[in-house]
């Protein structure tokens, strides 16, 4: 094997592009992302957009963690949505890296919306999503022939039966696929006895894994019925991916 | 904006690597799945891997396409795996490159398991699963907050009712979150009724994304009550992806 290299021309891209910048690990994002984050002149990026792709940066990219910006009367995301209209509008090409991908739960499209409102060009380079990734990097295959021929990707921000919860969890309760829980680890407990409530089997498998991609990743194994107190045992922490559901023993274990 | 070019150190991998390519365009593949291929020198890959990426490869690299492969008494899936055994028995650093990713009904786990058994050293680099990356690349989100905060992945291989399905369609129709559905161009009506049974509006929007980041991608919008008959009257033809739900008004039309 010869040493091999590729030239990655950067994109040149008037605007703003939405980088999914995949689940932590910096060789995870995509060629097309790598690219547009090196002609980048702005980056803004949050808490969970993979650490070691923010090193590949020239020392003139301005680098901005909207983690640590002073909120002002407006919400964070109102904030984000001035920042990236106005620094497109001082002619930059700024890009929006976020972990995973950006319109799973990444809130990408309020700032499609926003950028389209401001009529600066807007366009999304998909990323490797975590619901998906991390599990196959933990030995999880979501589907699996025979087993499994649906999964369910959802938000565990809101406990069940919160009025804002747009997530019928008897109806998740009753399918049989793969459920894949993000943002749950505080609510892991009280989604885990409505999905059992909803029909789901106490027994069902389930994999926690945190800090998927990264040299931190843990996975825990447990079952549903469990799931809630092995959460507080095992000191779980977010950001961590749950899945619930058949395929969840068939991995590494 | 200087010319900017990065090394791309190849993977050193003895054993066989599941490689996620991504939805078609070469650049949606990750870093670290172009590296492994760039290293590769058997690549073993089928009709949905993008194939502008495997013109990137060294004329000395044996390129075995499974879709042209001769049957031999076993399914298709077990001369693919006998394959990939051969091969890295005999020493070849070997890349199984498929569409989307490995997991994402793509057999992946199978081959794992194969490889497993035989002793072969295996691992796997996700890729940009279609069933997330094509309806951005359409203008179509997911999810989007305060109108969906789930959605469900379904493989339409089979039609509702099929004795072989795996699939809780009734338990479907009545989740509110977006339907993502694959492999359902043939079912496409049956699949439509079957959600309007279990609850969904007739008047939910639907997106037809078919050969999605390609040059040849086509969207077109419908609505649950209509999509079978516009499946035929627009000529749809796979690979498409199918997202149904309030997201899939929301794109660029």
């Amino acid at each position: 094997m010869s040493s091999l290299s590729i030239t990655l021309q950067p994109a040149d891209f008037a605007g703003v592009t939405l980088v999914g910048g995949g689940p932590g690990a910096a060789d995870l994002i995509t060629v097309a992302g790598l690219k547009a984050l090196l002609a980048a002149e702005v980056v803004v990026t949050d808490r969970l957009a993979p650490r070691d792709l923010l090193r590949e940066l020239e020392p003139s990219v301005e680098l901005i963690d909207v983690a640590k910006v002073p909120r002002s009367r407006f919400t964070a995301q109102e904030d984000i949505n001035a920042l990236l209209i106005d620094r497109a509008r001082e002619g930059k090409r700024v890009v929006r890296l976020k972990g995973g991908d950006n319109y799973v739960f990444g809130r990408g499209f309020e700032e499609v919306l926003a950028l389209q409102d401001a009529g600066i060009p807007v366009r999304v380079i998909p990323g490797l999503s975590s619901t998906i990734g991390v599990p196959a990097l933990a030995g999880v295959p979501v589907t699996h022939r025979g087993v499994v021929h649906d999964f369910t990707v959802v938000s565990g921000h809101l406990r069940p039966g919160h009025p804002d919860s747009l997530v019928d969890w008897p109806a998740l309760g009753r399918l049989r696929g793969t459920i894949v829980l993000v943002m749950a680890v505080e609510n892991a407990g009280a989604i885990a006895a409505a999905l059992i409530d909803g029909g789901r089997s106490e027994d069902l498998p389930v994999a926690v894994i945190s800090d998927g991609s990264l040299p931190t990743e843990r996975v825990v194994t447990t079952t549903l019925a469990k799931l809630g107190d092995v959460i507080g045992t095992e000191s779980i922490r977010p950001p961590a991916v749950i899945v619930v559901g058949e395929v969840a023993a068939l991995g590494r274990a």
